[in-house]
């Protein structure tokens, strides 16, 4: 496996919103009602919270993730010239709209909680507020973002709890749900404790630490397994890992050692072996004494093939004796929960508190804050959702992190962010963390304040809309 | 809900690769195997193949999309300087690896089944021949590529089985995997037979019909739902759908009912309703009651919220009333299987077969064909996976689509491979499409010239690697 630590990203790569997204990656809801609001001068400012609805199955808690990339957008969102005209042609839209589109710039505050912390279900992760039509047309964007990220960050800290103190790398580009999605996964699971990734791309863009190895076709490229062994520890004489389940593991193990061993006599170093397939726990206890008796203890034993959280913690707790899991697909859609419920939901209006009560799909009114409260040791103790002028106990999550359209401070570098989530992680308690998620939830209670407004505007909608008194 | 039918594509947009990739969206050991194989002067002719091993749970059959992409990053692909100095600062590979890196231009020959066509597991959906180090590179992007459109498209497939002639629109930009996906599943789940989407850019990009309603939040915004229903009437007095369920589905029935007589008397019309929640089926029964009693019987009623193959076979199987169905998150991540089990795999080099054995993993040596045979009735009847130069009964799928590295022939517009598939889909028994899957797998077998070389290479290989003789 070949390891390369990159220095921090020179600013022009790590800048947000490096990759501009067109201002028609829209629902065009967003925009029909963008209209609408437009032709009847609806100028009010609003506020929108982004939130998780429900934790998905096995899931007590997420991590915060993709807020670089949703400041990106916001601070480059606009309309170009072509993408008017297309507009236009629908014919939906009249010309003083369009001209307006034309002009758009997103000039709102956001306050979010930032990359790397802990987040629950129900709590705003992000606050939008600015003149209606801006604060709307960003909802597609910012939900495909953010659920992204934290999803990805989310899953991944489910493989480090399994995995311990064993280096964790992702694999997953060849079959993330596209090339972008393959660069934000390698993102936002280095944020989730991941030591980096094969990806190049992401390893140049955002400076992460990048890892190969081979495959079974430079194995099968050559006449025979150590042949292609010895031209690949040619080729790199400090970091070749060597495939070693191309046709049978231990039979692969034995050559990886003979191979190893001249390489050692040459004053090189096999830097490790990789197990693709089969039982891997029982396997890698055999290839660990073969690599042992042929004197190649520091040689690290890497796997991979189908690993996600659930089968790191089944490996390890059958005696698997693995340096370094390699992880791809499952991790890489967070393939037990490839989506959150989350939604983004207006809550304030020209001051006033609105809210939806769709069955099973009601949404908290008013601009909000979280307070996190912890116990002496340091332990997350609960968290408040209160309103967001309230002054309560604990650590107000959500920050300013825009000011009329521009971005307020600086960005925290990655390797920051991961450190927050690993600071805050260790602090949960590990009854959120188990990966079947068990019984308890943490708690998570409203603010007395937020509780009373709640009941004031339900009221207020079921007599004016239900009829009811 | 807005129709806007937009003409055939120009060309600049539909082009293939209208995105272009960065050469440096790879596995970092793509790039690690291709330095050792230049170093050893390995520049052989080789061929791999794309295929799926099995079906995930409840799939009998895929169906082929992604191809134009695919073709696309092949045309295009090359290092930049900028790409090349980042490797370059690895310090992993030698200048004239780096040299021929920069110069790199993919010269092979590809081989695939035409977009829109079923295909089944283990069958090659494609097939690259070309030097070795050129068909190896590739293999990142070429999996990532096809795995995310055929599996959105074989998803989009189960929708359209569930829904009959109702409309299916996609609404998933929010929630897939990044927009690149969100753009990707607007084009394959066209494929696979939606009407359009709700993504304004696959709009434009891919000339899909775009189709859109309104959000809670543009209820909540008005003083009364009523008044939301209004404005939004004023605004789209041909194509507003109108969204009841925010805080009563029935109650918002009847103030759209009000809404659409006033729209009549108007001269206007009242494009339809839409439910985003609740019991579905049941609503929509009493919905069209209270639009029929307003003399709005032409109104439409769509379906959101949650939606995807089963959830739309439950609603129908329950008596829901439905003419269109707005399906998003579940289709558009693919929820029940968000990933193929797709490999790429080396089947010859030199000339010479090449498999691997890994236990679960083996592959197909040899350059392959799939011959597809139809009853006389036109129904699909089984399929045979033989040899390239084999000359079976049946028709040949795989076609020569890239010589040289040049796109051959004309791509097929979007509407055309739909076209295509839904002309295939109908002829493939109904034992195949259920949504649970079944028992039975399509007869996919393989020809007495397929069988007779796997059987000597997997002896030579045995022998040669492994002692047995």
């Amino acid at each position: 496996m070949t390891l390369r630590n990159r220095p921090a990203r020179s600013v022009e790569l790590r800048a947000p919103g490096a990759t501009p997204i067109p201002g028609l990656a829209v629902d065009l809801y967003e925009l029909t009602m963008a209209a609408s609001y437009f032709e009847n001068r609806k100028s009010e400012r609003a506020a929108f919270s982004l939130f998780v609805r429900t934790y998905p199955p096995g899931r007590r808690y997420f991590v915060s993730a993709g807020l670089e990339d949703a400041l990106g957008y916001l601070s480059r969102l606009s309309f170009g010239r072509d993408e008017v005209a297309y507009l236009r042609s629908l014919r939906l839209f009249t010309g003083e709209f369009l001209s307006y589109l034309r002009g758009f710039r997103f000039t709102g505050d956001v306050f979010a909680i930032p990359e790397g912390r802990l987040f629950f279900a129900d709590e705003p992760i992000l606050e939008v507020e600015g003149p209606l039509i801006e604060a709307q047309i960003v909802e597609t964007c910012l939900i495909n973002i953010i659920n992204l990220q934290a999803m990805i960050a989310t899953k991944a800290s489910r493989c480090l709890q399994a995995a311990g103190p064993r280096r964790l790398v992702d694999f997953s580009l060849r079959r993330t749900q596209g090339l972008e999605a393959g660069l934000k996964a390698a993102r936002a699971s280095f944020i989730g404790g991941f030591a980096g990734t094969s990806n190049v791309l992401a390893g140049r863009v955002y400076g992460l630490p990048v890892f190969g190895t081979m495959a079974h076709s430079f194995v099968t490229s050559f006449g025979r397994e150590v042949d292609a062994f010895r031209a690949y520890a040619r080729s790199f004489p400090e970091s070749a890992v060597l495939l070693i389940d191309t046709y049978d593991t231990l039979a692969g193990a034995a050559k990886a050692a003979v191979v190893g061993k001249e390489m050692s006599a040459r004053g090189e170093r096999l830097r490790g072996v990789r197990l693709d397939s089969g039982d891997i726990a029982g396997l890698s206890r055999k290839v660990r004494q073969i690599l042992v008796q042929a004197g190649l203890g520091e040689a690290s034993i890497v796997a991979s093939g189908g690993l996600d959280d659930r089968k790191i913690a089944e490996i390890i707790s059958r005696g698997g004796d693995i340096d370094s899991f390699g992880v791809g697909t499952r991790m890489g859609v967070s393939a037990d929960a490839p989506y959150l419920d989350m939604a983004y939901k207006m809550v304030e209006l020209g001051g006033r508190p609105v809210l939806k009560l769709s069955p099973g799909k009601a949404s908290l009114g008013g601009r909000k804050q979280v307070f996190r409260l912890s116990l002496p040791s340091g332990a997350l103790k609960r968290d408040v959702i209160g309103l967001r002028d309230e002054a309560l106990p604990g650590e107000p999550l959500l920050r300013k992190v825009m000011g009329r359209g521009e971005i307020l401070g600086r960005l925290p570098a990655l390797p920051e962010i991961q450190k927050i989530f690993l600071g805050e992680f260790a602090k949960l308690d590990e009854k959120y963390r188990q990966l079947d998620g068990g019984p308890a939830h943490f708690p998570v209670s409203h603010s007395a304040r937020l509780r009373r407004l709640q009941a004031r505007v339900i009221q207020k909608i079921r007599s004016r809309e239900l009829g009811e008194s």
